[in-house]
């Protein structure tokens, strides 16, 4: 039993829910390794580090012993959407829903090992299904239970057109956990009606129900939203050890102990360790330089994550980055914002054309990083800290 | 022209509604053969007296020189009830099917002109159909246009669960009209909204939408409820000719004027002048002769019809039956009730065991016909006339 405790103690940590706990514990008595599912949308390949708090619970499913099944969902994602409505939507091929699998396995393989990963895809028993399979899959619930569902009742009542094909999609995603005998399922908070969904569909085609376990969202660098790339607020996988360090110091204090809890690995007695010593007086960007290390660390290795970490102080903290920067948030509209009206719009030249003067100088930096281009063109949605000269900063959400 | 506008007022006799009339005048102008959709329920081969305003017209439309499509929806058929929950809908196998095709056929024939119909299945397409189809053909509705419908309406906001697969079977009886390249469906005024489904989804696939033609229901014998199998207010098209006879004796002079409307073929200004005679005095029972003997004579020939008159006449009138004989609503129970019983409860005997005794005696007639067998159980939800001697009457329902 304590080899159980332990592993359910692991199990436990940062997660929002375990349905049900008794399920889980009596599976893991069975000392075999459990089947964990977890379903990922094969259309936005670019995984970030929300992504990464579903990515540490498999992880350390794995190192307890169990088979993670890393679901790619691409059946549903080649229909498109069939209503027409959202064009953004068209219909994945063959082709793009592996070439996006690949980008996928490159980043997920940073946190999961590829040896106890099993990379599935739902379009190996979607294609089989027939009208009829589908039909008696539509029949084993009601629409009022589908209502319930949070994102279609706030339609429902707010009069707002659901496609009734949607009704489907939560139905198909159930029965991914019975055509993969799932024994766990893990997902965000959001994808708890999905979830449940599974274990109802497993019950009535007699296999017993999957235990599912919720994470919470981490929130983005604003703190405040859903970490996701649309909104801007993220953190890619991908992205080059510099700009994550940046990034990470760019957070607040307090969703700094947010993620300490959500993405971080140290325990849970070193986190509240440190929260002592910056109750006792010490400097939370210390604290936050710990957690941009330990972080760039995890994508690009110790080394590179040390080099980030000096790279960061040589060019702010030594070119004297102040502790409170002024905060400027512009309008930018969808296109963007050319870098010289950005510079000005942000108080930090008295025109465009000074501002093109300064970037030409090279007196421009970006994050740390020294622009040359003038034409450069600033997404909306992202938060920069802007640097002209030595002393003037800003740090600036396109919106 | 006037040979259009002859079609027309054809095809308008009796319909409650035409959609839309221009389409259909554009339509015949054409002048080639239509393709006229019908569909019917594979479960229930039994056709009765209120199917036949439908198969008139479809007769009259095969008499204008179009093509009749007398579709038998098998393919949900054989699916059954994949809720399980309508115990009484088991699937039907490919056998019964064409069992029940077969005795559908007998049936309509003797109203549709074999030569010119042509029967066929929906499980041609439907078993063809894959779930990506059903997904695509789901998308097209939004569910609040199918909560439209008025019985799922019904059930919604009375809170009675509406499956979803059910929202699936009026899209897939919309696309049979695509599958089919319908001209023109007809159905009940009850089958609107699904006839409305294969114009959208013929619209939507890049078809003419087909023109729906809706009829009223026929009331049953009591005058009040649609006539339907289960309501036992019906008249088979196989019952025996003496037996159509009776019923047709037995309703009321209202629902007779009703059914000269919907299902006679005398024309407009032949029924109105029965009318004008029965104000005029004539004895209404003698019009309602006529519309037996017309009903008779279409599924049993004319010599057979005038016999059944005259037995009726030997029977009933010449063992004078009352004009108003006492009316008796009976409390059965679901199994129905034995003869004598039956005999008793109407006050046509003192006690069971008279009434086993004037069956011994052969004293008894239900519809005209002498009973013999003491143990006959009178079904529920049926009318008899019972007779008990030469005098005494009475018009019994089974509730």
């Amino acid at each position: 039993m304590a080899i159980i405790d332990e592993a359910l103690s692991i199990i436990r940590r940062g997660t929002e829910e375990i349905l049900l706990e008794e399920e889980l514990i009596a599976k893991l008595k069975e000392e075999r390794p459990l089947r964990v599912k977890a379903g990922f949308d094969p259309t936005a390949p670019d995984l970030h580090l929300g992504h990464t708090v579903l990515l540490n619970k498999m992880r350390q499913l794995q190192e307890l012993g169990h088979e993670v099944m890393f679901l790619i969902g691409d059946f549903t994602g080649m229909i498109g959407d069939p209503s027409g409505k959202n064009e953004t939507r068209p219909p994945l091929t063959r082709e793009q829903v592996q070439e996006n699998a690949l980008t996928y396995q490159k980043q997920v393989f940073k946190v999961l090992d590829p040896n106890k990963t099993k990379i599935m895809f739902n379009s190996a028993w979607g294609n089989k299904l027939s009208a009829v399979d589908l039909i008696k899959l539509a029949a084993t619930h009601t629409v009022a239970r589908m209502l319930e569902r949070d994102d279609f009742h706030k339609r429902f009542t707010s009069e707002q057109p659901i496609a009734i094909h949607e009704f489907l999609y939560p139905l198909l995603q159930g029965y991914d956990s019975v055509a993969m005998q799932a024994d766990i399922e893990l997902g965000g908070t959001d994808q708890k009606f999905n979830l449940l969904m599974g274990r109802e569909l497993q019950k009535q085609t007699g296999q017993r129900p999957q235990v599912i376990i919720t994470l919470p969202l981490l929130p983005g660098l604003d703190g405040v939203k859903k970490m996701s790339k649309s909104l801007g607020n993220y953190i890619g996988i991908n992205e080059a050890a510099d700009q994550i360090f940046g990034k990470v110091m760019s957070i607040s204090d307090e969703t700094m102990w947010l993620w300490f809890e959500l993405v971080s690995f140290r325990t849970i007695e070193e986190i509240k360790k440190l929260r002592d010593e910056v109750n006792g007086g010490m400097n939370p960007r210390d604290v936050k330089f710990l957690l941009g290390e330990e972080l760039v660390a995890r994508f690009h290795g110790t080394e590179t994550a040390k080099q980030a970490r000096e790279n960061f102080i040589a060019q702010f903290q030594k070119g004297q980055v102040p502790e409170d920067m002024p905060e400027v948030a512009l309008h930018a509209g969808e296109s963007g914002m050319q870098i010289a009206n950005v510079i000005k719009a942000a108080g930090l030249s008295e025109s465009t054309s000074e501002a093109i003067r300064l970037l030409q100088q090279g007196a421009v930096r970006i994050n740390g990083e020294r622009i040359l281009d003038r034409n450069l063109l600033i997404e909306t949605k992202k938060t920069i800290i802007l640097q002209v000269g030595k002393r003037r900063f800003a740090k600036v959400t396109l919106e």
